[in-house]
């Protein structure tokens, strides 16, 4: 506990830009967050008070980090398993704890247990040599191979036609399971919060549109999903959530088959890019909800505050020209209502560098103000 | 600018809540606040990486901190205006200027110069000595002395009967006004920005709620108000920020007469009590605007989010029982669509320790659950 507050300590690892809105979340509950970030020029390093530099595979680094924290958590998945249950042998608490959370950190462990609770999947298989993958294609036609561990962002997938294309891989030392390609409609996200105690809360499912393999699109709720398809999604990711145990955030990306049916991609527990929209667009924002899960603290309101909202990534993309503080001068004068999240980042082709959400009654028209807002400051200019 | 991010650098004098949720907006902007605070414990300090301990009466600390800020602004009226001449002379910029902020500074100044302007105000004079008070209330009945600087939350303001009461006062060396005491049916503020190029941007008029002179409920918009009286205490606003040359926030607290009139009570400079509910409930929050007012960036929208929007006070009450963290919990359990915003102080009667805002369409039902929660927080339990 703070003794200047009589508030709870959060300790996160890791400084990015969940951290950096997580700190946001903490300051309305009176708390101030306690980053371990690796620099200090990550994005929760500059903006939170409470900044500790330090690596998150460095177990000292952990230990003094996290003493005097009421619970410790993470903006991502990268803290190896052994390190959490050092940290609890050491009598922290830390949520999600390492039993849950290696099904976030490799795809196996998760194809496994998921295949054990009967959740929807596309057919799957661990790879241990190249026939492994000859053989599942035979069966399920053009596959896609995906590093069991430590791919994102579209990093660590492959899409095979045969074994000839996995070799290289597995000779570089990768882990690997080859799964269908699904024939896709789109891509979902269900996303939930889980407490200690067992309160669950679901939001509304909401669609995830990627280029590259990078989420770039939100929409909230997904367009002409029937309300049954949301139910079934949402009680599936409760029912991930209370299985294995996970006290925060999950998300659970689905597929949504051509025919209609949903099947689980991934799960990622911590606030998640398909949970930005709720900053403004829920009653709780997600940033605050993984914060009340992780203090076990009665889960806020995940109602919808505007019918359609639409948020976009700002990926770094023209850098000469104006500068971002430009950008954002033009941004502001042609669509005041435009919501700006800036992540502190410098900028980098490619890189995440913040999001924009729209808000109204229309989706395609909150979609078309974020899609421009976006690329307003990626480009500095709209594209023709 | 912050050459990490290519943002510009706000500078804050003051490290009370007002800073602490200017810093909170900061972080969505890709900012983050710079905060001069006068002890390591303030509210903002807690919470902002760029904190510079310091006093806001010492120019050499103000000129020390300001130095590599895009812009110096406030979060209270404190800061002397020969400091803030001082600033500019050394090449900073610095919104409010000096020669708006002293009409917040001195209500002679301030009555003065709203008379010059034609807004509706109460009779009023400055007092030189006790005959001055005796004259006065021979014409206008009972009377208020106000002190002209200084006072806030009901301090600085006695009744008078006649000039036996204000000779004390004289002799304790205060510059005093005296004022008519109005027929009140209600008090109002209306929040307006104005950048440097001129731009304005008002919300919506709000009723704020007082209990022993200090604001307890704030209630937007205020219930009841027709459309001409609204745009009547818009327009007021906008040309008073206009012809004082305002630039950041202006809040221009009013008396609602019994007879419906409106005149003009006292303006504040900066982000005010009576725009918390702006929060959540309006598209761009009164922080935000502040800092785009300030940096002249394009003001945001205004629009509310909810059809009515209440927000409390949270007022150090009962200090004994359960402690603010386990109130929290009750609080969240009871209702999970409130929103709290605790300012990271220590309890102490009377003190303002936070706010609480609900959302909804019905304001007699928001205003029910934002009492009711800030009771809770205050006293640890509901009272009879």
């Amino acid at each position: 506990m703070d003794t200047r507050t009589g508030l709870p300590v959060v300790g996160m690892v890791g400084g990015g830009q969940l951290a950096r809105m997580t700190h946001q979340a903490a300051i309305a509950l009176g708390q101030s967050l306690r980053v371990l970030a690796a620099s200090p020029d990550d994005g929760a390093a500059l903006v939170a008070a409470d900044t500790v530099l330090g690596h998150h595979t460095d177990l000292d680094a952990l230990l003094a980090f996290s003493e005097g924290c009421d619970v410790v958590t993470f903006d991502h998945e990268h803290v190896p398993g052994e390190h959490i249950r050092a940290l609890v042998a050491a009598g922290r608490t830390v949520y999600p704890g390492a039993d849950a959370l290696r099904h976030a950190q490799d795809k196996r462990v998760m194809r496994a247990r998921l295949a054990e609770l009967g959740a929807p999947m596309p057919a799957w298989r661990a790879v241990t040599d190249a026939t492994d993958v000859a053989r599942f294609v035979k069966a399920h036609g053009p596959a896609v191979v995906k590093a069991a561990a430590g791919g994102y962002d579209g990093r660590g997938v492959w899409f095979v036609d045969g074994e000839q294309d996995v070799r290289p891989l597995l000779q570089a030392g990768a882990d690997l399971i080859v799964e269908e390609r699904v024939p896709l409609r789109r891509e979902l996200s269900a996303l939930v919060a889980r407490s200690p105690w067992g309160q669950a809360a679901a939001y509304p499912v909401v669609e995830t549109v990627q280029r590259d393999g990078i989420n770039v699109e939100v929409l909230a709720p997904a367009p002409g999903l029937d309300r049954a398809r949301v139910s079934q999604a949402q009680q599936l990711a409760i029912t991930v959530a209370t299985e294995l145990d996970v006290v925060g955030l999950l998300a659970v990306e689905l597929f949504e088959r051509t025919d209609g049916e949903l099947l689980v991609n991934e799960l990622a527990m911590r606030p998640h890019n398909s949970g930005h929209w709720t900053i403004e667009g829920a009653r709780t924002s997600q940033f605050e909800q993984h914060l009340r899960a992780v203090l076990d603290y009665p889960l806020g309101e995940t109602a919808p505050t505007a019918a359609a909202v639409a948020t976009a990534n700002v990926l770094g993309g023209r850098s000469e020209g104006m500068g971002i503080d430009e950008r954002l001068h033009h941004l502001f004068a042609e669509d005041p209502g435009t919501r700006v999240h800036l992540y502190g980042k410098q900028f980098r082709p490619g890189r995440k560098l913040g999001h924009v959400t729209a808000l109204g009654d229309d989706i395609d028209d909150v979609r078309a103000r974020a899609q421009r807002a976006a690329r307003w400051l990626a480009e500095g200019a709209e594209h023709e």
